[in-house]
């Protein structure tokens, strides 16, 4: 009997076994892990995060689920959600390019709560968080482009599904209550990009952890739902998709892996200023530059730069990070680009202001996405130029695991102390040999002082 | 300067007083209220209900919340979802006819929690309630439809926002937080009809009504959103819909009320079918008819009954419930069409089994939707005609309050006691001169013994 894709994914998520996954695979899902989790930490004092908690808090049930970053306890639910909205705050989550996924900060939170009330041995919870990024990510490529053009935040609607599975599977739900999971999940697919630019973009990756976990703990306790939600006439691809790719849910499933594609964002503005910006860093290290040298700076980009980063005199945080002049400036000045230099005092600095100035930026539809060329004539007369083939972060020259690393801290730093952080980090990379993943929700959160 | 939809429908939604709407209006409100209280009364015993709190009870908050029907308390969020979710289970809810949401079980169990925790006069209740009904149905017109035909169960995508509104309008927030929590809600709109059959379709009413209780107090804590999510053109209208109608937002917004469209079913079977089982009931109740004598019933109907109930052996209740062969039988048999007439017993008795085989039915598109026509050919020879014009529950020839009464009763045997049900009833007919609207959700549930 032809088994529907949906039973097919079920199916594969029950049977799947931690040894399964090649190694690079799991290796690539500690690197997502430990990303998450320092990208929650490190926005975990945003004012989103404090305005849910602030709503949310006095309906926690038994505070038995770390806060990320933080001292508070809440409910496993209301920690899903949290953690889901503190990993997106700062916009610095990871990218499944083909989709534009940030699936990481969407599964990791669902899992968590749960490995804080189980015992959960880290090889299962690793298996578990790589399985519910491979299905989102897979849903999403059913669907994708026409689903994110259309204007879903497709990180919220495929996200909530990826997060039911990884729940599923590390609630040991069998091959039935699992498609169930998934049903209750699809059903729940939401998120605009309209809310892009609010608050609410960060909700929902919070919401969909969270609706997520509700799906997996209403399956288990027999809430029956579709059996072919995915595919139905009326099912997840047909509604919010267009001539979906049904084909690239189970295509290869088990042998191919889309967390291989995953990407990091190395630094904390939109992502196609990153060439740019990778340039300028080069450039101004190599030649130990003093920006007051500085006569002009000419770049040529991809158009999307202009288009997406044009803001020409940001004065915002949030505008300074989609201002392809001021991440280029920063970039001269500083040699690195952090959370710091998007700071509202960096932004509005008087030498800042001024050297934006001096900075041209144009469109060239010859250079590839991912790729960037900058010539700077200094006062004295000199050029100097440099050019970015693949900028760091980019699928074709990923972040090494040192600069996942040296991200995370910059992250966690001001949060937690730095040898907790280091601590954190170890327990990710020894994940497969530690007895109860739960300490993971211990070394990321804030411990009571005593 | 141009207001935007979304901000006139929050401007509106603050503006508006309980003495603004026509007491036509406030009457047909309050018959919406007493029909969800009763809805969900009658389904607090569904597995779907059970199985949700078995799930979920765990994680309660503070538990002072009632569940209608039940005896349990639990916190607000997990309120709205139980209320939600029992409001449906026995697929008896109220119907705006133009854009099939059913509404009252959305937005009676998003703010019934808020009046437990608040003191909140019965004459606000009822015109948050009211307003929320409103909004539901007038975001259903702007994008009905294409929206339900693609796949998209209106009420989880409308009610969500509908319940937002309401919720918005009992915390007091002013314009611009209505606006954010509209945006939070819009941006949750979910729910798949190919989930329909399965537990799932009740959970969309559950999580719709959680989803706005939420997205209310996000937006009290300044939480933020977009300030154009129903119009922009990656928000609800132009995403979930198709050459949307945003007109019908706020066309004659405050002069018109959608809620004078809203129907109640007087019997729990497909909407279709109750032409015919009123016909069966007028006709063997005028000619005092006994069953045996039946030789032959043939029934005229619209098309759509044989489209979507013609099961003509049914054997579960819901399948008898898109029987219209069991419909009819059963009104001939027993003059009602009540819950009891579905259990599996009398599904599958014989002598149902044999009247039911005496029924044809004939597909007549000069037949309206709520008209049917009926010869019934008795065993000495004499035939019997009766002709449906509008169906008791239709726009045309909607149930009175003593209907309505009449059906709540029979919701709520069994699980209250008939003084109760009646004390209940009498506080929603005099809600508006209720200190505490709280006083429903006491009325509504089941007392500790003592």
């Amino acid at each position: 009997m032809e088994q529907s894709p949906t039973q097919a994914l079920a199916q594969y998520i029950v049977n799947s076994r931690p040894e399964d996954l090649p190694s690079s695979v799991r290796h690539e899902s500690k690197r997502a892990l430990l990303h998450w989790l320092a990208c929650s930490i490190g926005g975990s004092r945003h004012p989103c995060v404090l305005s849910a908690l602030s709503a949310l808090d006095e309906f926690s049930g038994k505070r038995e689920c770390a806060l990320l970053g933080r001292a508070e306890r809440v409910d496993a639910l209301l920690a899903a959600l949290i953690n889901g909205i503190s990993a997106d705050a700062l916009g610095f989550t990871d990218t499944h390019l083909k989709t534009v996924i940030h699936p990481g900060g969407v599964i990791g939170p669902a899992i968590l709560p749960l490995a804080e009330r189980m015992t959960v041995p880290g090889s299962d919870f690793l298996h578990a968080f790589s399985l519910g990024m491979e299905v989102a990510c897979r849903l999403g490529l059913v669907v994708y482009p026409w689903h994110y053009e259309r204007g879903w935040h497709i990180t919220g609607t495929a996200g909530v599904v990826g997060a039911a599975a990884a729940v599923a599977r590390l609630l040991r739900l069998d091959e039935k209550h699992t498609v169930w999971a998934l049903g209750l999940a699809v059903t729940q697919a939401a998120g605009l990009r309209e809310m892009f630019g609010s608050m609410t973009k960060s909700f929902h990756m919070g919401r969909a952890a969270q609706g997520g976990l509700v799906a997996g703990l209403l399956a288990r306790h027999d809430y029956t739902s579709s059996e072919k939600a995915i595919e139905a006439p009326r099912g997840f691809a047909h509604v919010l998709g267009e001539d979906p790719d049904l084909g690239a849910l189970t295509r290869d499933l088990g042998v191919t892996f889309e967390i291989m594609q995953n990407t990091y964002k190395p630094f904390p503005c939109g992502i196609v200023v990153h060439p740019a910006a990778d340039g300028c860093i080069a450039l101004a290290t190599k030649h130990d530059l003093d920006a007051a040298e500085i006569q002009q700076v000419t770049l040529r980009v991809h158009p999307l730069v202009l288009e997406l980063c044009g803001r020409k005199s940001p004065s915002t945080t949030g505008e300074a990070k989609l201002s392809v002049f001021h991440s280029a400036a920063m970039s001269l000045l500083t040699r690195r680009l952090t959370l710091s230099e998007y700071e509202p005092d960096m932004v509005n600095r008087v030498d800042v202001v001024e050297l934006r100035s001096r900075i041209r930026v144009f469109p060239d539809s010859s250079i590839r996405e991912d790729e960037a060329d900058l010539r700077v004539m200094l006062r004295s007369g000199t050029e100097l130029h440099h050019h970015v083939d693949h900028a760091i972060g980019s699928a074709a020259r990923p972040m090494s695991d040192a600069d996942i690393e040296a991200k995370a801290y910059g992250l966690t730093e001001g949060v937690l102390s730095r040898s907790q952080s280091e601590e954190m980090m170890n327990a990710c990379w020894s994940i497969e040999h530690q007895p109860r993943a739960g300490i993971l929700a211990e070394l990321g959160s804030v411990r009571a002082s005593g």
